[in-house]
């Protein structure tokens, strides 16, 4: 057995996006315990950074100690509990996936199905609400499976309404695209580390609301998660209500160093400025849109729903995908995404996530691309594409 | 908000342990993706080291993606459901909250109830055994909270005698005494990367056996927690048998960064040798007690069941216990654990795990434990306990 020395890959998959040499630099800082006061410290910071990147002043927000799909179960698992009826909209992976939860968890569940590469319909959803009480409206903010956004305030908007808590999966909008507990009015959000915060993947941030903190203070039946069980959770980051000073009481043993990389992707973010940040993505996926349809290629959803952060090109016929994706990982260290599901075969998923959202990854991604499409014979001309780029970036 | 720089700690507590310079560094190689194929080699790397480890070559071991509680969470939701009986001995902290999980699994749970600071005693779980029909019986190997030692091949042995699958803890022994799945007949083993494999916290390796894969094959109810389904988990993972050749179906992300930190700590155990380690823990916990007796102080725990790598050291009459750790924390940057529970101003827990076994430490802990007693007026020589682990370590 040998030490493992990984290649260096320019990572514009659907997640995890380039860490920068600084949080990497932060992940390698001397463990210290969990009890110790200096830790006591990072935590009310991160905490604090949370509440505000999620603009959640009122809601606990924390990191628990597993990847992005922990946010998911923790949610389902606090808020639902047998008796229960849960909402789901499905438009993709992630949609099914919540579904699936929501049963484990008890619930009696109630799919919106739609096609993948839709969003959400909020008509459709309203009806399934208007059919009988529902604890929870669960949604995807932003779906990786598609490149999909959904209308996050109108969403939340129809559960208030309907007497429901609202649970926003924001595993890939958060960062790269504007997410708003407050305006919302949202109960639970969640996200992961790895796609527009450009830290490792293995920790999951979430915020937690009054309501949702309300409703699991009025549960039946113990959560059917010790790890991930809110109460005992929120009492070793310091106390109910997200902000400390009631003392720690032992739960896990946090994961230190995955916390220090957390920590300093945030101090880097709030650097650059969240705003700045969500026109950084913004602007690179205009400047990849121009690029790719320079090189004749299609984006498979519609301009309004577009998330800038993954973009799902559509393939075009004849074209061997793996075989392209083979020729960038091999000849440019570049690793973009497959489809999934119904998109496998269809599309490819470009990711353009925090730190991997840049104008140098941008011109990277469409040359490679272009080459190895050449290599099919496929024409795609790579300097008009960047042309393109460089046009839309003016 | 600025970057985090954390103090540089000797960490003799119970847990985390010293991680070293090649572990920290390993962590903040670049990220790759999870797909990756060199993130794959890296995979099947971990899971045949980690069957070397639990000496379990017939077992799928694979780390998951939470910290070390989420074996027992694993263990627990996955074999456990309605209708099925646990029993579990009780004889400190983690056996309690072993209790806790079975029942949210939805099991009926028995628990076998002990002295804090006494081993499980085989006679009485084979009592509890033999009332009913029994599913599992999880016990902990060496209880963190205690320091205390069970017999755990005696006790799987029990389990098959009555037909019940055994859950063994091994959060604290593994690296630190021999852990041995194939000689115990073991179904499940789990444990953390804190402790004596001085990695980070935050991964939780697990063994489960071919009669536990059967159990689960056979539920009638899904397993109460995704993230930790074994089926879904181990597909990721590369097939149920644990050893690939199955290909992977999508997740979670797993968190390369601390993947990479625990590849690197058991390449360094394994330079090493186990048994060479294993050794080293025994040696420095003789030093360390040769010392805290000629300083006066009395450990917890019979002799024949004590924990090399967790001392349970009493606290002298009038001793303010708080200020000694206070002292040593800020005059010598040491961390050294508080009791817990019934415990819980009773006893110190000095740690020797892992990277903190070594000389310096024991020396280093003994030093500052008797400044600080010193400072207490408490009379306790310096110089009596160094001679004594000089003496011990010849």
């Amino acid at each position: 057995m040998q030490s493992f020395t990984p290649p260096h890959r320019v990572l514009m998959g659907p997640g995890p996006s380039d860490v920068s040499p600084r949080v990497l630099a932060a992940l390698a800082r001397p463990t210290i315990g969990h009890l110790d006061p200096a830790f006591q410290a990072l935590m009310e910071d991160i905490k604090a950074a949370l509440q505000r990147l999620f603009n959640a002043p009122d809601h606990a927000c924390i990191p628990l100690p597993a990847p992005g799909t922990a946010g998911m179960e923790a949610a389902m698992m606090n808020l639902l509990e047998p008796g229960d009826r849960a909402v789901v909209a499905v438009n993709g992976a992630f949609g099914g996936r919540m579904a699936d939860m929501a049963g484990r968890a008890g619930a009696t569940v109630v799919t919106v199905d739609h096609a993948w590469g839709q969003p959400v319909d909020p008509a459709k959803v309203e009806a399934a609400l208007a059919e009988a009480p529902t604890k929870v409206l669960a949604f995807v903010h932003a779906e990786t499976s598609t490149g999909v956004r959904s209308d996050a305030a109108t969403l939340c908007g129809l559960a208030r309404k309907h007497g429901a808590l609202s649970v926003v999966d924001c595993v890939t909008s958060l960062g790269g695209i504007a997410v708003d507990a407050a305006a919302w009015d949202a109960d639970i959000l969640y996200s992961g580390t790895q796609k527009c915060l450009s830290a490792p993947p293995g920790l999951a941030p979430i915020a937690i609301g009054k309501r949702a903190q309300a409703a699991i203070a009025g549960r039946k039946e113990k959560v059917r998660n010790w790890l991930l069980d809110f109460n005992l959770i929120m009492a070793y980051w310091g106390g109910p209500d997200g902000r400390g000073g009631g003392g720690r009481t032992y739960h896990h043993t946090a994961p230190i160093n995955a916390l220090y990389g957390l920590h300093e992707s945030l101090v880097v973010l709030f650097e650059e400025g969240l705003q700045a940040a969500t026109v950084r993505h913004a602007r690179m996926h205009e400047a990849l849109a121009a690029g790719l349809e320079a090189a004749g290629l299609e984006l498979l959803v519609d301009p309004k729903w577009r998330l800038p952060q993954l973009n799902t090109v559509l393939i075009p016929d004849g074209v061997d995908e793996a075989a392209v994706r083979t020729h960038v990982l091999n000849t440019w260290d570049l690793e973009i995404g497959a489809g999934l599901g119904p998109l496998k075969g269809k599309v490819w998923r470009i990711g353009l996530m925090g730190a991997s959202a840049t104008p140098w990854h941008v011109r990277l991604c469409l040359t490679a691309l272009c080459e190895a499409l050449a290599a099919q014979g496929v024409t795609a001309s790579a300097s008009d594409a960047l042309a393109a780029v460089d046009g839309a970036l003016v």
